[in-house]
């Protein structure tokens, strides 16, 4: 195992066992299951920090294990496994994902970056194969957020952006303290969460989107996560009764709410901010009543963007609609109030380590498509100290997900995997003269190492 | 007192005690009271059949019988109060409203009618004079519909609409049968509840809606009840990532759900529908999550109109505007149903009882303004078996109903109840020839009444 650049040996394709890898994603949704109700199938609730959680946690720290790797905990729970390189002291390939799930999951949204990765170390085992680097699996804790509130948490701790104090003293619904819990589960790990920068991290992840379906390819390669912005529009209005009470002398918050989920959805179709996405996934009125003018409304609005200056365009055309909705109203006296709820900037990823895995996959025989995560993911936080890309699967069902419908079949799961290890294998093969242009701190510690 | 047509001899004008009818209005407000966690302000919530509407209906019934009233209660609780005429064999003139009141109500909403109706016999009383025909207050049970579900259901079922079964078998939330809840409190009377036709039935009630106040007029003289549709609009679309679902691959539930609200309004402001209301008051979505395309919305449309045949036309062409809704998205699947929820025609008030009520208005120095009702009201059902015709007076706060802040000054109530006095007394004061070409049958036992 050889690795000369430019005329690159690459090792031998790495075949891994897709039938052990959908058995251990069968096993691990067995893991906080429930029937659902509306379907009629099995879903997944294993919400961070609780005992299905830890059940789960568990299973994983077994398997890694009895894979021979070194296992690891953080002090934000987070489950590293590694497993040693030829040259211990070259950074690590970290390859990873979550094994947390919102309420009503799949079985694969984070499980199959994580399952995937430790398959490739069964497979490397299997083959007596060894690796120049370190390969090291993640499995970070909280990315969902739908527990404490906050999204990508162990992995924006580890990178450095959120810190420790922030994250334990979050609570949930019910005011359980993060840290308790974390401790209360037995996963308060004492490894330092600051996490030393990786040559690269790679995850492998389901789209959670149609596209690939659409396009009919099993393999996507994503080239960044796009902009987002989260915020809350609340308008006040005036009761009114609607049998007694004349048209010109209403302020309707429904009808103002209404107004804004067509506006945004012009704005969309304008094509005058790019790639554009935006939605309203939750109205209310109130009081709620059919005679009842609403005197109030509320609606979340979710706008997408790849380029942020086409997102700050649009959020700026967007408040400037609103400071007019007022005008619109046969009647003065609505007011409009908003509130920030998210804000992320477009994270590109590695323009070297998607080349990796557009190699690896064309390869494999594959001809994967390239785009852009319309979802947030560990990676965006890794991306910001360290060469980071990720693999996409296609779904199936329009791509579904948070849904017990979510499906990837057994072929497109080993195939995303595959790919997946035959990057790993490619990047922890890479010397330390290889560049890095978009490394955020120069690899000096590693320009010894040829 | 006597009688003749054309040279009428009207009474002398009886003055009421406005005093003494607030001071009812705010006892009667003490019953089922509470204060308002928004807006610091007592509020009412004397819904029907409950403990507190027992209390009420007690306390009214003690005030009739100090009043020197006949008291009966008819099989669906609904209280009348009978002053004998000088000829007993006529028949009576009724006035009446409701005191069963909505979950967050204020003092006035259907409890001016009733109580104005008793200060009008405690004056008449106070004045030593007696009318040729009976007198008779009527307390409709269960007008507002909140609890059980069917508005204006005492007088509905004294007017034959409804049947006795029907009404004892609805349930409210918790399961309550009617029937059974009539019984608790004890007020299910033996009076038959087929009501004899009287000679004329007259109703003052609070406008609820700012038209007397813009006008700048205490008393409004009501020329009918519009035509009023409630439906249910369910839409199915499919929920989809707000990140990665491609916006011509939606099929977004929100958004046409936002698409009727705009279009109902842009109906109204065609002026194609005549004098059309629309109102949505009832918007919800699912799941109801910023990320997550809804899958599910849900709206309620109200429309009224003055005119039976415009209100046709309005609801055949927004049944069409559901029609085309589908097309209107990117994406095929969306599912539209409705629901019917009520639907009543137009009820036209009694021209002579018009008149009279005109005619008494002007003698005491008003220039009432006559309106259509938007609301429905205990008239609505009495008008199909006698005469009838309504008294509004002027609220506060642009007319404000159903809520803590519904006001009209104690100089308001009084002139309405003055109006509505002198109203009863001359059309008490009728004989059998005068000519009642709206009653729904020949008031043929009344020929030898003269």
């Amino acid at each position: 195992m050889t690795a000369v650049s430019p005329n690159r040996t690459v090792p031998d394709l790495l075949d891994i066992n897709g039938d052990r890898l959908w058995s251990s994603l069968m096993e691990l949704a067995q893991v906080g299951s429930y029937e659902d109700s509306e379907t009629g199938l099995v879903g997944v609730n294993r919400q961070s920090l609780t005992d299905a959680d830890a059940e789960g946690r568990n299973l994983l720290v077994g398997w890694m294990e009895s894979a021979g790797l070194d296992v690891c905990i953080d002090e934000m729970g987070t489950i590293f496994g590694r497993r040693e390189g030829l040259d211990p002291t070259l950074r690590p390939v970290v390859a990873g994902s979550h094994i947390d799930s919102v309420g009503t999951a799949g079985a694969f949204d984070g499980c199959l970056g994580v399952l995937g990765a430790l398959e490739i170390v069964r497979s490397l085992n299997d083959q007596g194969m060894r690796t120049r680097r370190p390969l090291v699996i993640a499995a970070w804790t909280e990315e969902e957020g739908v527990r404490f509130g906050t999204d990508m948490l162990g992995s924006a701790v580890a990178a450095g952006r959120l810190t420790l104090d922030y994250a334990y003293d979050l609570v949930d619904a019910e005011g359980l303290r993060f840290g308790d819990e974390l401790d209360r589960i037995g996963f308060k790990g004492t490894q330092p969460v600051v996490l030393e920068p990786p040559h690269a991290y790679v995850e492998c992840h389901i789209e959670q989107g149609p596209v690939l379906l659409r396009d009919d390819v099993a393999i996507g390669i994503v080239t960044g996560v796009q902009s987002i912005s989260w915020q809350k529009v609340i308008l006040h209005g005036r009761a009114a009764h609607a049998g007694t009470t004349p048209t010109e002398l209403r302020v309707d918050a429904g009808l103002a709410a209404a107004q804004i989920v067509v506006k945004v959805r012009e704005m969309v179709d304008s094509g005058s901010y790019g790639r554009l996405r935006a939605t309203v996934g939750h109205i209310a009125t109130s009081p709620g009543l059919p005679s009842v003018v609403p005197d109030r409304a509320e609606l979340t609005v979710d706008l997408r963007n790849p380029d942020d200056e086409q997102m700050a365009a649009a959020e700026r055309d967007f408040a400037a609609f609103l400071d007019t909705l007022p005008e619109l109203q046969p009647c003065s006296g609505l007011k409009v109030a908003t509130k920030r709820m998210a804000k992320t900037s477009h994270v590109p990823f590695d323009h070297r380590v998607q080349d990796v895995i557009a190699k690896a996959a064309a390869d494999l025989g594959h001809q994967p498509v390239t785009l852009m995560s319309g979802a947030g993911h560990d990676a965006q936080e890794m991306a910001a100290i360290a060469p980071t890309a990720m693999v996409f699967v296609r779904g199936q069902h329009d791509g579904i997900s948070h849904n017990p419908r979510e499906y990837s079949t057994p072929d497109d799961c080993a195939a995303g995997i595959t790919v997946l290890a035959n990057t790993l294998l490619r990047l922890s093969d890479e010397s330390a003269d290889e560049s890095h242009d978009e490394l955020t701190e120069p690899l000096t510690d590693e320009t010894d190492d040829v």
